[in-house]
């Protein structure tokens, strides 16, 4: 049982421009969003507020708070009182354990049960097979393009996008914090019984050790940024066996890491770029 | 007493191109760094390291778990372990308090106690004395320019700085997350003995709620971002008296909130774009 209680994502305000004219800029919302399971408050989070009931199960997910979606009963997203409520048929993994951890954690920064997440990572190997072929990247950067919105009107938001293996766009979530982006995704996966291990994820944002951990807790093998990454990020990829492509801007993409994915099928002019429309650079 | 120890910001690392070669790419640092106050552990951060123990000083800072710099003996940096050890002269203001409310919080994400936070800004009032002008803007763009290495070289960093009244630059820091980089700089004042009042911050990164709220904190009047800002950024600013510059790059920039310190006094062409020698669009 969920609530779909979207907020609207932007408003506009007048500002004054470098000739002292007055325009009119749209702005990206920001709201708190208190989260309580089983009437039990647990966290707030700031969030655009397009996808709340996703992003709260993502979150639940992702921070391992709760094993199952069939664990959860409803989550309710009230607006009046910046509430999202959680009921769960057996309550929580650990909670009292897990938040006195959480006390322990920032990031660059984001609140989670970093000590935990390492651990876990641990256990993670994805499996090699896949394959990712440069045509497939391209297609899905085109995709992306057409779906940024919220950015090209106001900025000030991260994009995170779920492609199927044909680059077909399955999520598109955007958000004031990149890790929300990340954990809305996660829970609409989780809603509709989508895997990740033949799923190519692409984000706006950059690749800290963070990002690439919740990608591999999703089993997700393939990830894409626009930005660039961290030496952490990349030694996460590299431990779990995670294809990690970075700064994949138009034609252009820099592959930080791949165990045997990754396959060239776009020809090259003489100069080494490959063929391109009437491509922007970098 | 303090360590100074800083790590190496960037390694290299070999990745392969849209065209198959191979090429050689800087990456940022990401390292955790676990805080200690009189030897109970607080949080682990997740940073660059280029400036740990000002970050450390000023996270206790911003967080207000210390009250006064004089209450701090030392700060012990060892990457060795990871670890930063605090020592005070009585103790952290509330500690066990705080950290309970830390488990209410994630922000866009950052850890950060939010709660508190704005009981704390309904508290402040900026002095709506002081002059920004335009060509101040602009000399401490050109500034910033040439001081942003480890983002040309690797990316995936924001930077922040803090400029006197005149253009001069004071502190820079870059970091993986914004807000340490904003912490750093808070450290590095409370060293200093550096008053927030009549200085002007400047930040890579977007302005969110958080990263006004801790400007406010340190009763910064004058908050320039070249991204963009959320709603409820721009709300805070207003609340405070904040004069807030966003989309600020090169001679563009829109002003969402002054209470009158902003001058114009640069010139500008028929076409309203102030005069400008070769600088590139937005």
């Amino acid at each position: 049982m969920m609530t779909a209680a979207a907020r609207p994502s932007t408003m506009d305000v007048d500002c004054r421009d470098e000739s002292g004219e007055t325009v009119v800029q749209a702005v990206a919302g920001e709201h708190p969003l208190t989260v309580y399971v089983d009437r039990r408050e647990v966290l707030t989070l700031m969030t655009l507020g397009a996808a709340p009931e996703a992003l709260v199960l993502g979150y639940l997910r992702n921070q391992r708070l709760v094993e199952r979606i069939e664990d959860v009963v409803s989550v309710q997203v009230d607006w009046d009182v910046n509430a999202a409520s959680v009921v769960t048929r057996s309550g929580l993994v650990d909670l009292d354990q897990r938040l006195a951890h959480r006390t322990k954690t920032t990031g660059c920064g984001s609140g989670t049960v970093f000590g935990d997440l390492m651990a876990d990572i641990d256990a993670i190997r994805l499996p090699p097979e896949g394959e990712f072929r440069q045509s497939t990247l391209y297609a899905l950067g085109e995709r992306v393009r057409h779906h940024e919105t919220i950015y090209k009107q106001a900025g000030a938001v991260h994009g995170c996008a779920l492609f199927a293996p044909d680059a077909e766009l399955l999520y598109f979530v955007e958000d004031v914090g990149r890790h929300n982006a990340v954990d809305a995704i996660a829970g609409m996966m989780w809603l509709d019984g989508v895997e990740g291990s033949d799923k190519i994820f692409y984000t706006t944002g950059r690749l800290t050790s963070e990002m690439v951990i919740k990608a591999a807790q999703m089993r997700i093998s393939c990830l894409v940024s626009r930005s660039g990454l961290t030496q952490m990020g990349l030694q996460i990829a590299r431990q779990v066996g995670m294809t990690l492509i970075g700064r994949a801007v138009n034609r252009r993409f820099l592959i930080f890491n791949d165990p045997g994915r990754f396959v060239y099928d776009v020809p090259t002019t003489s100069t080494g770029t490959p063929v391109s429309p009437a491509q922007g650079g970098r």
